[in-house]
């Protein structure tokens, strides 16, 4: 299996990203294909003795930054590291493409060059997040800001067999987000998205769930449309972030709240690790022809290896297949 | 002045309602008019030496549970305390309602029975919130599930003024919860309430936000649709939860770790206290004609007698007109 990687994606690109490429290599046998300026990939590999082996380089000049505007990624001229992955991926010279890269970039280069499994509506970007035990899958992230009943459905479909096949939750709960948990809340929107997920077939959707219930355990897939979708995510970061830091300058006051802090210094660094989501090792663009994968902007080595490890199961589990079966052309939910 | 009080709102009525009450008399010199079972409030007051000085008792036999339907607060036949309350208002016989019972009721409620400023398109439900130093008011927190502009445009005029008259923060910072900062985000909804917003006179619109931002300090004022605001009350609440819970375990783990806890005791509770909104006393119901106050349904004596000095000064600083001057038939934004 080869897994393409976007070199220079990313805040601690090319170096964390070249580590956890070897390390990759090393622990889960794949071949990687690296996009991104192959003069600098060979200088910094070799500064700080990363293996190459069983990696090829195909050279992009140029990189879309966090700031570039998301359309950016189709301007370029002398070909930038993210576009030419997805080329290669389209082009049939790998089997996945993981990116640390701008979120926005990376699914409008995969809508544009990758494209979508026919009868998928619309891709989406579907982060995996942290709850009390164990993660959710947030679909849709933000890739979608409007969005119709039929595109929520479909996400609902989409999330259920990522969590299944992926990440191994057997039959998913599927909520729908809402401001009440009673069949009968919210919009238009909601209404129509709650009739046609509780019609699909195979689906073990829940209902509606609260945004309060989904830190503690509302669902394995958040289905909400894509501004939603993305205050979630956000809060969700902004909030926990915010916390921490209150916490952290209660700890550090004075000398006795200092050795408190030293009392409890490893449960917290596990809280910590536990509700920092770049550990769950991203999230994929769901509906993509083919599997491509988002790994967080501050992703270090163990997470773009993790991410790798996402990656080859997303190939190997049929994830694209799976979903063509289900919602293509001659599928259930149309 | 004269406060009208819901007797029997909230999961502590009627006892820690009438001990807020008569602080409130104490305190703010303000007169009390209680809505509910005379009987009960007669008794639990006596049980509890509880002096009904400065308070007039209107005897209603039903209670609105949080449990109910929003709608059956019209449907009482034998007056149920909120509903009373309420037409109490209207009828002139005191100055401002305030009712720690049902949100959806009480909105409802004031609609039918209170109902709007003439040029108000809709009543919102403005909850105050803690950020990292302070508060901000979040508008609409989900009294309108489907919203328009318009709607969205009045929710910043009428935050504004509150926060500036009632919370004293001077030429309140008016933020679109955005999918982005940039101005162009959002979709058609985001789009068009950025402009209303950015041409509305005298108004400090600051532009989009990021929910991201929001626990740090985004805005004084969140502007948002009444689902998204819903879900961004109900996520915050949810994730602050869960958060302190893991912690707790955290602390409660063995002896060391309590004895760590026990340093740090004081300052998690103040930090606990600060996240905790009901603190702040609150949501006034904004747009409507007279003024209307939502407590937290969990308020004990303190926070209600916080919400009657807010309710208080609601009435003072003339909030209703203030409101009916902007964006009345005569006003400037509408």
């Amino acid at each position: 299996m080869k897994i393409i990687v976007d070199a220079f994606g990313g805040d601690h690109a090319p170096l964390e990203i070249l580590k956890g490429c070897a390390q990759a290599v090393q622990e889960y046998g794949v071949e990687i294909m690296l996009t991104g300026r192959e003069e600098t990939i060979r200088r910094v590999a070799r500064e700080n003795q990363i293996p190459l082996d069983h990696m090829e380089i195909v050279n992009a000049q140029d990189v879309i930054s966090m700031d570039d505007a998301p359309g950016e990624i189709m301007k370029s001229r002398n070909g930038c590291s993210m576009a030419e992955g997805l080329r290669q991926l389209a082009a049939g010279n790998g089997d996945a493409f993981l990116s640390a890269g701008n979120s926005g970039a990376l699914v409008i280069g995969t809508t544009m060059i990758v494209k979508r499994i026919r009868g998928v509506k619309r891709l989406s970007f579907a982060p995996v997040m942290p709850k009390r035990k164990g993660f959710f899958l947030l679909i849709d992230g933000g890739a979608n800001v409007d969005c119709r009943a039929e595109m929520l459905q479909q996400f609902g479909v989409m999330g259920s067999i990522y969590m299944e096949k992926v990440m191994g939750i057997e039959s998913p709960r599927v909520g729908l987000t809402n401001v009440g948990t009673e069949d009968h809340k919210g919009g238009e929107l909601q209404h129509e998205s709650f009739e046609l997920l509780r019609q699909t077939p195979g689906l073990n959707f829940i209902g509606n769930i609260e945004a309060r219930d989904i830190p503690e355990d509302a669902a394995d897939v958040v289905v909400a449309d894509g501004f939603t979708g993305n205050v979630i995510l956000k809060l969700y970061e902004g909030v926990a972030l915010t916390m921490m830091s209150m916490i952290k300058s209660i700890f550090t006051k004075n000398l006795l709240t200092k050795l408190a802090a030293a009392i409890v210094m490893p449960e917290m660094r596990s809280l910590k690790k536990q509700l920092d989501y770049n550990e769950y090792g991203g999230a994929p663009i769901m509906g993509a022809a083919k599997p491509v994968f988002k790994v967080h902007g501050s992703a270090k080595a163990t997470t773009v290896k993790n991410a790798i490890r996402l990656t080859k199961a997303y190939v190997e589990e049929n994830v694209v297949g799976e979903i063509s079966a289900a919602l293509g052309k001659s599928g259930g939910a149309q």
